[in-house]
């Protein structure tokens, strides 16, 4: 995995900041380092077929730069977290089922998953084709229409990257994509949200062997940025206000690299003590 | 669990977060529903029997408000993360160890748990009296000196009500206080921030029974927003640059209520599928 002091970009600069946002530096971040984190607003209906990217460009990359919930609009360096359930919608993982059936939801959650891990009355937990271990293989009923369920995308590293790639090349802005979905954990209450696919943005940082502050060398401290970014970005989006989509600006440039879920964050079943 | 809807506070309104913040709009939290995450520097090193809700409040309150890290000072509904290791600092929980001698940690991460949950050569995952799983016990060497190890503080929450009480009562300004550490995750490489301690901030943040925005009612939807804000501190503060603590401004109103990490978020056995 590469270590964060191996990714081919300059520290931050104290000018980077303000300069990239358009801010004065009254009211805006405080300083260096500093995160904001906007909710993407006006994104409208996704359906199936729909060109996700150019719909969030529309959005945040709009010819009056002004109007954008970013302000002064998209801007290279920005992480767009753009949820699961959009991004099915849009690449048509819409299926036909009866909500109010159990039996329905257990086979298609069984046909989304190659083994189940545990399983507790109507919850399962099991392990996915892309191996994620989550409840109910991902397959979610919420926020779909009536009668359908939401499968996880095929393969969302590479959802991330044709998203990263429109606003790249046809839009020309050079970010990081993160796609969120919601997943329980062990030992503790609450979902949270994690990254399941990813373009241009670390999944892991390595901070081993690197000096800490008082100059002792670290133990392992890998950490998962993608995880917290997406995290982060479900601050602003909440369940039950439709959001589907967050931008993060003042994310350390030294993690924006090529990445990948698959690559870096899904742990490897002989490192892996819970299986 | 309270709801969030059960929680006795007002929805936000268009003109609270600006006024809260004093920014102007122009170039600051983009509208509504924005969240900006501030790093707190300038602490300075904290040493058993410090008053740490002080020395944090000496650099965000301080008398010429225009020099704290967070835009204006310090403002009623911030929250502020406060990492682990300076609060163990600060309690004294600084044991003396040979940090070269494995013998010694694996005595120390023993007598710091009340079972231990998986052992794979000098990793222990084990449970802390807290009710916390996770590696080596919360026993942490690095960012501090050489030849001690900080454990966890006795009672996280306690820790956090201390600081949110001094900040409240000696300094006028009313926040939510999150104690945060780093730990591993099942099936997921890399570590995340999560809370160990709250005050005055949601835990779990219930949804279920609420409508989505398709008008559905959600399925269990309990997001643990207090894990997310940690995570989401980490991403300003980073292990190699002895950042102790962020404050996140613009998080929803409605989660500034009493709670506490033992109470909301870990997990009971008999709830628990993975112990």
């Amino acid at each position: 995995m590469p270590s964060a002091e191996s990714a081919p970009v300059d520290p931050p600069s104290p000018g980077g900041l303000a300069a990239q946002s358009g801010e004065s530096g009254v009211g805006g971040l405080a300083g260096v380092g500093g995160l904001a984190i906007h909710p993407v607003t006006g994104l409208g209906e996704v359906r199936p077929g729909d060109d996700l990217a150019a719909m969030l460009a529309a959005v945040l990359v709009p010819a009056d730069r002004s109007v954008s919930p970013v302000p002064g609009g998209l801007a290279d360096g920005d992480v767009v977290v753009v949820t699961q359930k959009v991004v099915s919608k849009a690449e048509g993982r819409i299926v036909a089922i009866d909500g109010d059936d159990p039996e329905a939801k257990r086979a298609l959650v069984e046909s989304e998953s190659v083994r189940i891990v545990r399983r507790r009355g109507d919850l399962l937990i099991t392990e996915t084709r892309h191996g994620f271990i989550c409840a109910n293989a991902g397959v979610d009923l919420s926020n779909v229409d009536a009668g359908t369920a939401a499968l996880l995308p095929v393969d969302p590293d590479r959802s991330a990257r044709r998203i990263r790639e429109v606003l790249e090349h046809r839009y020309g802005v050079e970010v990081g994509v993160v796609i969120s979905d919601t997943f329980g954990r062990t030992w503790r209450r609450g979902v949270t949200d994690v990254a399941i696919g990813l373009a241009g943005v670390a999944g892991v940082v390595d901070l081993r062997g690197t000096a800490d502050a008082t100059g002792r060398i670290l133990e392992a401290t890998e950490v998962c940025v993608a995880d917290e970014l997406a995290g982060a970005a479900e601050l602003v989006m909440g369940k039950d206000r439709g959001i589907p989509a967050a931008v993060l600006r003042g994310v350390d440039p030294r993690w924006l690299r090529p990445s990948s879920v698959a690559g870096e964050i899904i742990r490897p079943p002989d490192e892996d003590l819970f299986r």
